[in-house]
């Protein structure tokens, strides 16, 4: 029996921030057939909280230190007011939301981040997926609803990043479907010229993305996404996008697609 | 076939606030035999949170106004911070625990309170439990964690005081489950003497509590309290009980039951 359809969708800061993109995206979202998962981050927003409670926003190498300060309140931002938000508009779409951090039944488990040259504090990479609890919610007719934060399984919640967790949920999750995996974001798809939003390269493939590497065309912000997708090719995950949400409504061809 | 037992615990703000407090109730809690759910409110903490942020805390005749920002406020502390830790900690007890607001799995509904003598702002009162929804999430195995917040359909989160979603969840649960409920609180019990904790009344009838009301022996706090518990005993939940978190060891009787 083939397996059946399912769409991982990554929603990232610029769209939460803007209540009509966001509000134009869900209606996007709730349209998309079949069964699907979609995850959030939460950037800017919890960043501006932080500020407004005199919590300084610690960056080495341009990274986020999630103290234990930080951490709570990406917990409030993005478990909460972003994430609560999201599934409250989404179920008056009709989307039976339910949302979740990898904490909720314990959908995705991680390890905290080792010390090396640098402390990240409580940042989590993803060890496990529970692709069959997260397929109990999905059988049941809940719309699973991520945000980017899992938990250590001994109690401590952990910031994950949302591009890592799309990527392993949809890899967990092609074991039981057939997964198309779309990293939405500002952009029409990855740019050939960071300086021209129309020079959208509509397909990358290994050897392309290899060549893209040599002759450092991937801008920074691109590196760990494309990094991400061709692990997640790697690991099962049938088709990948990225570009803007009209992405998902199969009118234009202007984004990026990878394959291997 | 009987109905299969239920258990719906409710803990209120002052275990929430002391961190031992909680661990050691979630212990308990962790360790009820059968079908469980909690439900949680946050109050202090929000009101700490909010001061934080320059929010003033506005109270009409003790009731605190839930304004737009407010609002913000109780989705990040409840739904977020205080629900996803509470989630984190019964995961590392074995409990696969699953947070949720009324808007999640569209499980509790409410309706804008109309503005009479007093505008609450965005405050809702429980329309309908989505039981079979709810039941959807146990039968998969998870145990739901409620926080004090709904929905109205409509995309609108609204501020729902704890009590009243503990009795309203138990009354729509006890169409399926033979359910007992558990108000926790910093009290022994209902007692007496307001001033002697050890005054605790072990047994409340519908008699009792008509010559409690006439005395004015009952406090003003617990007031609504024992109209939700007689509420919920008249729409079929089974037992009632009320006082500290040791009741639910079964190790002494130094509680109040409630009963018809």
């Amino acid at each position: 029996m083939p397996k059946q359809k399912l769409s991982i969708v990554k929603i990232g800061g610029n769209i939460i921030e803007d209540d009509l993109a966001l509000n134009a995206f869900l209606k996007l979202f709730s349209s998309l057939k079949g069964n699907k998962i979609l995850v959030h981050g939460g950037g800017k927003r919890a960043t501006h909280m932080a500020s407004k409670l005199g919590i300084e926003s610690k960056m080495v190498k341009g990274r986020r230190i999630t103290d234990a300060e930080t951490l709570e309140v990406i917990t409030m931002v993005y478990g909460g007011l972003v994430n609560k938000n999201i599934v409250a508009k989404l179920q008056a779409l009709q989307i039976d939301a339910i949302g979740l951090t990898g904490a909720d039944a314990n959908a995705i488990t991680s390890k905290k981040r080792p010390v090396k040259e640098v402390d990240f504090g409580f940042v989590g990479d993803v060890k496990n997926v529970a692709y069959n609890a997260i397929n109990k919610l999905i059988k049941a007719g809940f719309t699973p609803v991520f945000c980017a934060i899992t938990h250590d399984g001994n109690g401590q919640l952990l910031n994950t990043n949302a591009d890592t967790i799309t990527s392993q949920v949809a890899i967990g999750m092609s074991a039981l479907f057939e997964t198309s995996m779309y990293y939405c974001f500002e952009l029409n798809g990855v740019l050939k010229d960071i300086n021209d939003k129309n020079s959208v390269i509509k397909h990358i493939d290994t050897n392309l993305y290899a060549e893209l590497l040599n002759q450092g065309i991937v801008a920074d912000g691109m590196l760990p996404k494309l990094e991400n997708c061709f692990d997640a090719l790697n690991h099962g995950v049938k088709t990948i996008n990225m570009g803007n949400t009209s992405m998902l409504t199969n009118e234009n061809d202007n984004f990026t697609r990878i394959t291997l």
